[in-house]
Parts: C-alpha cells; structure tokens; sequence
C-alpha cells in the first residue's frame, strides 16, 4: 500500500468520467451474487459504489471479488466511471453520485475484532473509534472551526490584531490554583496560565489598541461539573474602551456567529438534540450514521425552527436583580411565563407558623416561584415528588437552612391545595398581580423557601438552583416543551469583592478575595470609596454574558491605574509584598502611561456545547479529558520515570 | 480617569468636523508661545494635533495650558475639529489629518523618569517599552496575525478543518526532551507535546480528511541558536495523501503569502533590515519612529525590489545532492555564480603532499568553493583573514578534521596565488570548468577543505558552514550585494535513522535515532527492505522547505500500518516493550482501519522572521524568552514555594 492512484478532485465529477476516489467503505448491500452497493465515504463526501458482473474472469468480476473481500470500514481507493446520480433524499442537499466499479485497493484492512454496531457507543480509550463513527461529533468538530474562523474574521474586521502570549508563564495570585512546569534547575519552576490575563494587559500598556486570541487555559482545579483541566479562551482587549463599548463588540461577535447559524445551518432533532446541520450538502448526518453503521431512531430528523439572529443589545441586569428575580447570576431566560414565573418575595404574605415550618432562620427573606406544565394537578403533583425523590439521590445536595414548600393549585381542594398556609397566606398568594406571575390555575405548582436575610453571595440561590432543575427536568421529561431560542442576557454589577473559600484567591489576609481578578476596576468613584469603609458592598465593572442559562464568558473594565492597583492589593486584600511583587511587570506596564482598557473572554468550548445542544464540553472538544483530568486515550497522566524525577527535582512515589 | 468620551470612528472623519480621538500624545513641537503642533497616535492611525490661541483665559488658551502640561506620551482624549489635511510625504499613503485642538484629557500621566530617547534600546526587562516604543516591532507582530490569517484561509479553501488537540499530553520518546507537568497525584505527570504529531495521526485514523492548527510546542531543550523553549507550528495532515501531495499543498500556502505580501506590502530598508511596509497607509514607520521619538538614519528609508511571487513548483534536491553541493541541508540558493560557486569534489586534482597539509584523514573527500566579492585581491585576502579571526573569537567552532586552505586567486602572482597546491594543483584548480565554477578571476577567495569519506550525516559539513558563514559576512560588510529574493528549496529523501547523539532520541538500544520521528515511512518498499541489513543506509520520505538556508519546516509521510510501526519501533530501534506501549494508543489507532496519510509542519516563527528580515526568531514573538529560556519582562521561571512544592511533590532546595 505504499502506492495509489491520486483522487479526482470532486469539483471536476461528471456523468460518464472516469474518476478514482479514496475513502472509507461502508457496509456492503448485496443484491444477488452479482450486484452489490456501498458507500465510500470521507469527511462529508460520500459516494456510491455499484459493482456489478456478468462474465466470469471479467475486470468487473475480478473487481467484484476483490470489493467482496475488502473488510467494511477499511480505507480504500476506488476507480470507476461515474453514472447519472439518484436523487438526493433532503432538498437542500447538493449532488449525490454513484460510481460503476472498475478496480478497488484496499489500503490498511479494518479489523474483524472491533465490532461496528449500530448505536455503538465507544469507551473514552476508544476516542479514534467515536470519532471515526459518530457522525455528530465530527460536525461538530467541523462547526467548531467553523465558528473560530467566523470570529477571528469578525474581529479582525473590527481592527483586532491576534497576538501569541506565552503558555510557560509565571504563578502568581491570580485567583485560581496552577499547573507547575518544573525546570532543570531545582527549586524553579513556570506555570501555565489560567488566561492570558497580565499578557494582554501589558499588550494594552504597549500600545496595542486592540488584542483577541484564541488561548489556551490552564487551572488545576478540583473537578467541578463539566470542567477541563485545559480549555479554550477566546480573549479580547481594547484599549480606551470601557466596558460599555466592550460589551458591545461581543455582542457584534454574537451576532455574526449566529447570522451565520441562520443562514448556514438547519437546527435538526437527532433523539432530543438539537444538532447543526449544514444546509446544501450531500452529506446529512443520517446517511453518514448509516454508513458509519449506526442510524437515528428516525428515518428522517426533525427539523426545528432555525437559528433566529441574536438582536442587540442584549438584555442588561444587575447581579442583584439576576440574583433575585431568578436566583441565578446566569439565568436562564428560556424559564419564563406561561411556564414559569420569577421569583418573588413572599414573607409578607405568610404567617410566621408557616415560616417557621420551613426554616429554622431568624427573620428570614422568602421567596416563592411558580410553574405551569403540560398536565393535570395529579400528573404534577406526581413530577414534583419525583423531582424531589431524585434530587436526594444525586450529589446535588440542598442546603439546611429551609425545606422547601411545594404545592399544587388545585381549585377543587380546600384552599386551592394551599392550606398549610392558612387563609390568609393561601388568599395572598393566590391573588399576587404581577408581570411574571401568571394568576394561579389549577395544576401549577407553587415553590415557597426561606434564605438568610443578607445580600447576596456566589452564583445563587436554593430557590434558584431547584427553579432551574425543575425546569430542565421537567423539559427533559416532555412535561414542558423544548424551547429552540437562544436568549442572551448581560449579567454587571457583581461585587468586586467575595468572602474567600475554596479557591486559593490572592492569599491575602482581608478574608475576602477578588470575585474575578484583582485587576477588575470598581465600577465608580464611589466604589472605589466604597473600600476605604465597606469593601464588600464595592460593585466591579464586570459583565458577564449568559446564554440560556450558561455563562459563555465574562469581562471587565481593568485598573489601568499602578496606584490603584497596588493599593487595591496591598491595602485592600492586604496581600504581602511578596505576593504583591509577583505582580510588579503588570504594575510597572500600568505606570508607563498604560491607557484605559477593558476586555472580555469566551469560554470557547461552553460557547460550543451551547451552539450544538449538547450536555458536556467533552462533546465539543477532539481529545477530552476526564472529570479526573485524564486522557483515556493516550494514557495520561503517566508514572514519571526516575530518570525525569531527577532531571526534574520530583519526589519519588515511594 | 473613570469617564471619557468615546472616540469618532477614523471612517466617518470629514474636514470641518468636531471629533474626538485616543491615543498616546507624541513629542510636542511648540512654535512660539501661541502655537504648537504634536501627533496623536495609536496603532497605525496617527492625527496631528494643532494647538493655538489669542486670548488668555479663552477656551483656546485653557486646552492650550492642558496639552502643554502632559507629558509626551501619556494616553490622552483630544476633542477637536478636523482640519484640511496636509499632503503626506509618500504618494501610497492614506490621508492624514489636522486636529484643532478644543480639550484634552490626560488619561495616565507618563511618568517622568521613564526617558524614551532616540535610538534607545530598552532591556528584557522592559519588554512593554520595547513593544510601545518600536514600530518595527509591532509592524512586525500586525503582520504576523495577517500571515495567519491568511494561512487559515488559504488551508480553509483547501478544505482543512481547524482542530485543537490537548497541551497537557504525556511524556513519550518521540525524540526531544520533554517539558513535565506535575499532578496532585504524586508520581504523576503530564507532558507537554514537542508537537501534536501523535493526536493529528489519530485524527487521520479516525476518519479527518485534512487537519491543520497552529499549535503551541515546547521542548526543554540545551540553549541551541535561536531556539525558544516553547514555539508556534503550523501543523498540517493530510489522509489519503502522499508526501508529493502535501508539498503541492504548501506550495500553494507560500503561494498565498508572498501574494499577499506583494500586493500590499513594499520591503523597506531600515538601516539594514528589509522591513515590509504595508502599502497605502498613512502610517510609514519612519513617522510612527519620529512620533515614538526615534527615527531612522535617512529621512526616506529605501525602497527595494518588492515581494516577488514565489513560483510553485519549488526546486526538489535531495538530501545527498544538498549536502555534496553546498555542504548543508539547508541550502541558502543566494549563494551562487557570480558571487560564489558550488562545492566540487578536488581530491583527483591535488598532490597528497597538500592534502595532508590540510588534514590528518586517510583517504579524506577534499572539497572545494570559491568567492567573488567586490574587492581586490588585497581587500579580498583581508576579509578572508578577518573572518577567520572572528571565527577564532565565536562559539563556532571548526572540527579537527580539517584545516581549510584559504587562496586568493592573484594572477600577478606565481602559479596565481596557488603555489601551496604545487603546479598540477594550480593548474588543475585554475582549470576546472562546471556549471556553478566560474572561471577563476583575480581576488577570487577559494576555500579548500577535506572530511571523512563517509556518507552525509547531520546538517551540514565544515565548508557547507563555513561557506554560509562567508556570504552571511560578507553582505553583512558590503563585500556582496544584500540579495532580496525569496529562494524555496525542498529538500528530501533523508536518511530514516541517525547515530544517537545528543536527543534523547526513543532510547532504543540499536545506537542510532529517528532522523525526524519514529513515525516516517520509509521512502520505497527497498527503504524497508534495507531496514533489515543496513538500516543507516534507508531514507525517509521525510521532506523540509527551505527558505534563504533557513528550513521553515518539514514533513513526511507517516507510517499507517500498525505492524510495521511496531517492527521499526521494537525491532529495528530496539526499543523496550515499555517503550513501545508508550506508543499504545497510535498504534491502536493505525490498526483500526487508518488510511495512508502524510503531512507538515512550519515553524510560524521562523517563518514570521524569515519574511521580516530580522535575525532571531525573539524579533516577531511578543514576549520571547531569552537564550536561557527566561521571560525577563514577568521574570519566569519563578522559585517554587514550599506549598507548591508539597502540593506537587517537588524537591526543595537545600
């Protein structure tokens, strides 16, 4: 197999020429002993081949005998004259072709025992297997080069210039734990950075006026849901902007991608996901799963409503408004009347008997929300026990401070169903008038539950987390219905400043850490006052941008100001001059006459899973990692060996 | 500094109009006390500033007092009205503008004892400076994002799909050493990749028609010329393809560029280095340099002759014809009639008397060159001298093989300056008569030189280097004519294996390496019959592109077969089983039905320096490390803290 004919480039494909074609064969279809159909297929190229004899001892005989004996799934080249094509089985899909065998070369026989089933589903140490043979996947893969190049031409039109920044950079405290790179010399060491943050802000005080890259991140954290060791950024900076203007160019970016989306691309149904499927192709995933021997439950996907355009601007809501109508610093927009209500602050309406049934809190804040499904008060009453069955079973715990209260409108019962609220808790609820409560009808359920009566913290609430859980189990099980529509939302104002917890922060002895980085500017002069007498009541000028839910990335506008940003870590989170020396390239870029700047950062691969429907950013990446950071492909990481322990001063596992 | 206006996009500017404009405030050139002009700058777009007034305490007179109390170079806010526009020194540039000055607004005062002089060369250290206040610089990084913007396109159109593979891989002998990233888990670790060479072979297997990435790599290597620790590929592969299919493939890329590079781009001489100016901008450099407060030598720097197109298809040698005619592998084709000859065998033509003059080796290949510079005799014979001086003073050491015999051709002279060579030498060499010889002339410098009679090793011979080293100093001094031409060269049929030397190689116990990587094919069906026998003597299809002598990257066809990747792996170098198993997943994935593939990598730096005209690779990376693998402006590697040394199981120092 070292030789072979090349192949004929598929733009020169006409009836009656002689053409070679390289690809995989598919499963062969044998009509008789003297016909047989089967696919090659490469990338989303796919071509029919029709064998066929009438001679013993014949080319086409000999041709026909070596096909049948070529293993499906092998490489293979292929020569033979093209005939007049069949029609295609999808209207938008471009020319299909069968090719009249000549000769077949095997080019490296598939092996008998990896067995091709239909619905396979590989183990991760198979990752070459899954890719070969789901089709999806590739998409995928192929939509996500797809949206970078989209972006970087966006940018680049907006005057963004990508420039390359280091992968072996220095630790410092950023905020979240690093990857050590150690060196030969003992005792030194790099780290890779957790985003490019420092370089381009040094880019900013270089006269840069406008940065973006696609970078890869590194944090060693402790596996959280659905995150890599490494992923992808996409980073932007701008020089003399605020965050104002910044927000409005990733708004730009959003657009662009999703009016190509629109004009580009068919959101299909495969067996409940929502998959990209590019118009005018010859080359639906179906046909492709059918090659690949596997195919979807149906015979032909649903095609649901297309990718509508994002319209700027987006929403814009403070954190402490995210926080309390939905319980969520991303909230999922989606969630919303008739199905769902917002929250809303119910303590006035109750007893002091009830509350005190559902939490053990002094004077606590309590808030209600409200959802209407798809069934009968008996058939909801039945979700939400086993809603909240389940819940008790996964690692998803609630917190002690309240149970939550749930009830079923049912204006046949005593009450409406709301008795344990008594009378007058029962009547006010029933009867709250607001723009995102629908007047209660019977079936809805009705979720009370108490917090502490404090300004919020962290990404949310209780009520918020089991608001979100509701509605996504209650789509998943068809008790709502799928909503296809892509809601952006721009979530700002989040406190400069958090209590420190698990996250290793700027090690200062403030007990509170920066929300996001020490380098987010306060959001005004009175913030910035703010710090002298209430640090954690300072808001930062930091956006983040939602999308259904997820946070597809966030930004800010940065101190450009060397001053400030060492008082800010000095005085502030009163880190040490240590600790404040690992920052002096940043701080020495500011004093050279650093200009304003603010920036932003996509979680690329997020932006991804969201854009293809699909539950993990493993889905989106070629060579994912495990939750324990592990590539079950390749095997790593692996035991060092003691030659590296000494060239790289590492302990010996004894 | 919290609040400034937003700038008026450089689009809509029109004469007449009330604009505002960012940017860094240039050296302000006063005119009286009533007027005074500077340049705003930033990026490419560059306004000057007109400031005047008539009446104290007027509006005028206020902005006036303002612009002359910040310091130059502060990031200022300007607001103003557009002026007329002057006419710009070069006809290709854009249109340039007039600012009267209404207000200004200093954004970050620049500090006082930061002095930005002409000519100043900032350290390391102050890489921000360096990167503000060089236009070359960052012309040099703008062009770089053009450059792969425009390979992206290019690979797009050819139907390459984009796809990251993982950073944090694992440790395996693919030939380099490897950077280590410690684990949590002690006794773990990944490894960096010294390429994504293994994953993009396990895209092929797995069904990706065509990949490329511009993949960060690193390799922990001894400080070798101009090599950094960590460096950017553009890697590609190709399935069903061989290696004269890839070549095709990036002669077309070179293609793209160097049309790219001629339609918009003029080289321009700054003081030695042939800088490419983009056309049609009202930013040369020279004025940047001016506002920057540095300027070239000449008021107008020299235009040369314009980026030619490169002509596919590039000159093919192999390796062998490489090494015998110009002692490397990386032949510099500017080194040619009239200013230098190739190298010819001359053994036949000399007595052993002056062979062993030169050399101890028995039955040594004797070789020679010869140089024609633009001098005479005497001026000749002292760069001659000089040079050897040097040589004597530099890293560069010559082997003790051979001692060059240095002649100048002088017929005023007996035997024409020859007479060491004995009268049939003279003769002989005065008379040799081939298509890269010229006839000697007076002051012709020829260089005779003897080495091993052995077959081509390694990169280069003595007077392959030595001859390269002589062209290079003599364009450095004017003795030659600086050649502006883009020469490609491919270069290919290398030896598969090499004696292990240095690398650590795969560590097999057979005494010789991979000349590349494990995974080259052999180059015919007798390369692999030749495995058996005389394994030093198969040859790779393994193919560099060479640039000007410098190689910008190489590829080859990869092995695609599992047994055979196993058979040169385990039996022809030796490897352990251990060793072998490190390589368990492409192994897998090869025999999984992998079709034939082959590929490239360029080295994006080298390439970035190579069109820029600047000596090392540092020249075109934002933040380069220096020789000792340092980042000098964050001050990496770092000394680790004994919690991160607990947290990774590091050794402290003692």
């Amino acid at each position: 197999s070292f030789e072979f004919p090349k192949a004929t480039a598929l733009g020169n494909f006409r009836p009656g020429l002689d053409v070679t074609i390289h690809g995989f064969l598919g499963k062969r279809r044998d009509k008789g002993s003297a016909l047989t159909f089967c696919h090659v297929q490469l990338g989303t190229q796919n071509v029919q081949v029709v064998s066929s004899w009438q001679e013993e001892g014949s080319l086409q005989h000999n041709a026909h005998q070596e096909l049948k004996a070529i293993p499906a799934y092998s490489p293979v080249c292929v020569a033979g004259t093209l005939q007049e094509t069949g029609k295609s089985d999808n209207v938008n899909a471009g020319k299909t072709w069968d090719l009249k065998l000549r000769s077949v070369q095997c080019l490296n026989p598939f092996p008998k025992d990896i067995i091709v089933s239909k619905d396979a589903v590989w183990p991760p140490k198979s990752r070459h297997l899954q890719l070969r043979f789901d089709p999806l996947l590739q998409d995928r893969l192929r939509l996500r080069a797809l949206v970078a190049a989209r972006l970087s031409k966006a940018l680049r039109s907006q005057k963004f210039t990508q420039i390359e920044t280091p992968v072996l950079f220095k630790s410092t405290p950023e905020g979240a734990r690093e990857f050590l790179v150690p060196t030969r010399r003992q005792g030194y060491a790099y780290a890779l950075p957790q985003s490019p943050q420092q370089y381009k802000q040094v880019l900013m005080a270089a006269g840069i006026p406008r940065y973006f890259q696609f970078a890869k991140c590194f944090r060693d954290e402790d596996h959280r849901a659905d995150r890599q060791p490494e992923f992808t950024q996409l980073d932007l900076e701008m020089a003399f902007a605020s965050g104002q203007h910044v927000m409005k160019v990733v708004e730009r970016l959003m657009n662009s991608v999703f009016e190509m989306l629109h004009e580009d691309f068919v959101p299909t149904d495969f067996n409940g996901t929502i998959h990209p499927v590019r118009k005018g192709t010859s080359d639906e995933p179906k046909h492709r799963m059918d090659v690949a021997g596997n195919t979807t439950d149906k015979d032909t996907p649903d095609a649901v409503p297309g990718f509508q355009k994002a319209k700027p601007p987006y929403s814009r809501w403070s954190y402490d408004y995210a926080m309390s109508v939905t319980g969520s610093d991303k909230p999922d927009l989606r969630i919303q009347p008739p199905h769902a209500s917002n929250i809303y602050r119910v303590e006035h309406l109750l007893s002091k008997d009830f509350v005190s049934m559902i939490t053990r809190l002094e004077d606590p804040i309590v808030e209600a929300c409200k959802f209407r499904l798809e069934g009968s008060p008996h058939d909801n009453g039945a979700f939400i026990r086993d809603f909240f069955d389940n819940l008790r079973n996964t690692p998803q715990k609630l917190g002690a401070d309240s149970t939550p209260g749930v009830f079923i409108f049912d204006s046949s019962k005593p009450l409406q169903g709301l008795s344990a609220l008594g009378h007058e808790g029962a009547e006010g609820l029933a009867s709250i008038d607001e723009q995102y409560w629908q007047q209660c009808e019977d079936g809805d359920i009705i979720m009370i539950h108490a917090r502490k009566n404090e300004p919020f913290r962290g990404g949310s609430t209780e009520l918020g987390k089991i608001r979100k859980m509701i509605y996504d189990t209650a789509v998943e099980k068809g008790c709502l219905p799928k909503d296809h529509s892509f809601k952006f939302l721009w979530v700002h104002d989040f406190p400069l400043f958090s209590p420190t917890e698990d996250d290793p922060g700027q090690g200062g002895a403030a007990g509170f850490s920066s929300t996001h980085h020490p380098f987010t500017a306060p959001l005004t002069p009175e913030d910035l006052d703010l710090l002298k007498t209430d640090p954690l009541r300072a808001r930062a000028d930091h956006y983040d941008l939602v999308l259904n839910g997820v946070e597809l990335g966030g930004g800010s506008r940065r101190i450009h100001v060397a001053e400030v940003q060492e008082y800010i870590m000095r005085d502030i989170l009163k880190m040490t001059d240590q600790g404040v020396g690992q920052f002096a390239h940043l701080i020495e870029a500011l004093r050279a006459g650093c200009p304003p700047h603010a920036g932003f950062a996509f979680g690329f691969d997020r932006l991804m899973a969201v854009i293809c429907d699909v539950p993990s950013v493993k889905d989106v990446i070629a060579f994912p990692k495990s939750n324990k950071g592990e590539d079950l492909l390749v095997g790593s990481p692996t035991k060092t060996t003691p030659e590296q322990q000494k060239t790289y001063h590492l302990f010996q596992k004894s």
